[in-house]
């Protein structure tokens, strides 16, 4: 593709040289001749002069001398526009490979690939143009929409739902049973998980999450939240929309998560924890359970609090020792 | 089976209607005509008169106008033991299937029922009725007792000893080498890991938990012990009986812990350190390597100390600036 | 294999007994007849006295009354030593499992044991002696060197590049897709994950641990370096030679780690860290995004700082109760 071809795609304004090829995207510091790359910030337009990438991406008003630019209104977005148009996913060839293991029952769309390995219990959907990679299990009932890609060895339990566009990584669990145990008679006896779990569209899972069923209603993750590898998302949680979850974070059961919230990683969440949109819960976080977050919130440190309060808290934390002589001084003295 | 076949089953005390007919369980907000459901606590016996449920379990002592109920000493357990008696538990087909690639050494009763693609190395044993789900792999010399179920791609290395009763869930690894090391010559030599593991009756592993083997000795998993998913057990700990554990919780090596414990989620133990029975670890909680924690002690906090002592420290960390302006005042005016 | 042997092997000095037969190792307290074990550290070699073991390696110098020994400058590497003379591992047949799936442009060295359900893809390359369990996934283009051991159910996406004598054990996930997403119009938009994922020699990595590919360069894992179970290694992280990294550590994108760094469990590691060499990480210690730690720190606590700076902070946090019952005293007095 020409660089002027692709900043006409991107609605872009180009500077310089518009009939390079572009062949490939990379890194500012990676990209070599027929690439391109995009710096965003003042450090990375700095750097860019050093680029041997033919074509940078940069923020509107921005030009860089002696280089070919192309001046969009938010660079790394177009980047990713940029590297679809450049590097079309290649779809693995349809059909159902002969080593796999598929109940009579089940239908699967003529486009979906399903790779060796590959287990489906009775009554599965599979949607149009869904990749199963080797190895993956669909239990009793499962469904799984069009244009998802699960990979190598993903595991999901019977009469689990998954939308469209889902992508899960490789050994992730979805729809495994919540952890209720009832203590009696001087042993725990295994409260029923017998609930669901929706995966809803464009949501991606990470390399062996977990993500439990409800044990008597539903567990949910709406639609384009995204899990980072090693999360663990419990019985009767509720995630809303385009959330972002780093990785080996923990969310106890019956917790309810907004929309657009936004998690570190290692972050740990008791039950019941409500947590409203557009929160932010700092990594390493814990939020006691039965809490209740609202709209907008940053929280930090473990029990979590607000940043602010944490960050005030926290200086005079650090100047422990000071206060403490002080202290004794004044003592002394008086 | 009629409302009152079940009271009479739960040893329960019928309020109403004894000739509804009850086909399923269900929680108190989800359950409909035809559905038992239970109520426990003053707030869901409040919410109780508006489930549209044919039967609640109450606790004793306990009626809700115009609704039919059965009066029990501990409804909770009672809901599980009806589940169990509702909803019994369908045992897929047993024998092995053609996928299946198993030693001629191994040791199969003729009620289990081994699923697609399960490897089962030489010397194996595995008991009656005993399910192994898809792709499970049995490494060399493993005993597997009666009535476990092992779901999909869950891996058990060669000579791990698991009881009866025993579920593991999808990807949980049971037996793989301790993480022992010892530096010499510019770089770390891998201790021998020889030693066993044994996962006694009654257990269940959540999905994608990961037990050791012992380096030299033996890690234990005792009977009734439950751990949550993404759960480590390191090389040689001893976990005694009836312990539930949550999710990503790590222990680690020759680390002993004792009937009866509980663990929140994330919570870390260093080695070798003991807890004694009837303990319980805060959530996110760390233990200093060594520790040792006496019988029935509630520990909080990294490094863990008693909760009541935790709490006494944090209520004037909290209040760190307000001390922090009156030391400044007095200090001031001295 | 006779203690004068051993003995002349270890470049050892023997007190006592040379005639004796050694047929295995085991810990000080599990040893038997015929068993070669070890002490090292005052309390063992106290306990020495009372091992069953034929032989117990010692520090120079030592000798236990009544017991043969065998004094070397470093038992416990002695010790490895011996048990891996003592118990040469066996190598599985090579040669192709029926069940496996490979593509015929992949390069399996003939001398590699490849196990029921491996599926290999396109133009992968596996080399001599190395052993890949029941159901690993090899994806297109990979390249795993000599000797390795890739344990049951190891998925590795393509194009990785696997050096020699690796082990990864059951359920590791190599060169899954980085966590990056670029929010725009009111989703997040998935950030291309192009890069490579590159694992040198010698390197362990432990169960059901992730590493992802690099989005735009190359994850790391240098040569030498152990990860235990259920590690998280984000896009484009470089760690450096001969490290070790405990169960349930996440260290998120870009990091850079030196060399011979030690970090406990669940330690965690913000973006953008620069750790150099030969520094410890306690468990649990929480590093903010984007800090630098010279070399030979110690690091402890969330936000993590220098241990004795962690320390002289936190005895004054456990005197709290009392700083502010003093402060209140000289309030009131004053």
């Amino acid at each position: 593709m020409k660089v002027r071809e692709l900043s006409r795609l991107l609605g872009g304004e180009l500077h310089g040289e518009g009939d390079s090829e572009i062949h490939g995207v990379a890194g500012l510091e990676e990209a070599g001749p027929h690439d391109l790359t995009f710096a965003e910030g003042a450090r990375a337009v700095g750097q860019a002069q050093h680029s041997r990438a033919s074509c940078i991406l940069v923020p509107q008003g921005v030009t860089i001398a002696g280089r070919t630019s192309v001046a969009v209104s938010h660079p790394k977005l177009a980047f990713i526009r940029a590297a679809e148009a450049l590097l079309p996913k290649s779809h693995p060839q349809s059909g159902i490979h002969p080593t796999a293991v598929v109940a009579p029952s089940a239908r699967i769309a003529a486009s979906a690939s399903i790779g060796p390995h590959v287990v489906i219990e009775d009554h599965v959907t599979v949607g149009e143009r869904t990749v199963l990679k080797a190895g993956v299990f669909l239990g009793a009932g499962c469904q799984v929409g069009a244009d998802c890609v699960l990979h190598p060895r993903v595991t999901v339990y019977e009469g689990a739902r998954i939308g469209d566009r889902v992508i899960l990584h490789a050994g992730a669990v979805i729809g495994s049973d919540g952890f209720g145990y009832v203590f009696g008679e001087g042993r725990q006896h295994k409260f029923p998980q017998l609930g669901g779990v929706r995966i809803e569209n464009d949501v991606e899972v990470g390399s062996n999450s977990t993500v439990d069923r409800g044990s008597l209603g539903t567990t949910v993750i709406g639609e384009g939240t995204k899990l980072d590898n090693l999360v663990q998302v419990a019985h009767n949680v509720k995630i809303g929309r385009h959330c972002v979850i780093a990785a080996q974070t923990g969310i106890s059961g019956s917790c309810e998560i907004g929309d657009f919230v936004m998690m570190g990683g290692q972050a740990g969440l008791g039950d019941h924890v409500r947590v409203a949109d557009r929160c932010v819960i700092g990594g390493q976080a814990g939020i006691l359970p039965g809490k209740v977050v609202r709209e907008g919130a940053t929280l930090w440190g473990t029990p979590a609090r607000p940043f602010e309060e944490f960050r005030r808290i926290y200086v005079h934390y650090s100047r422990l020792p000071e206060m403490a002589k002080l202290l004794k001084e004044l003592s002394d003295r008086i």
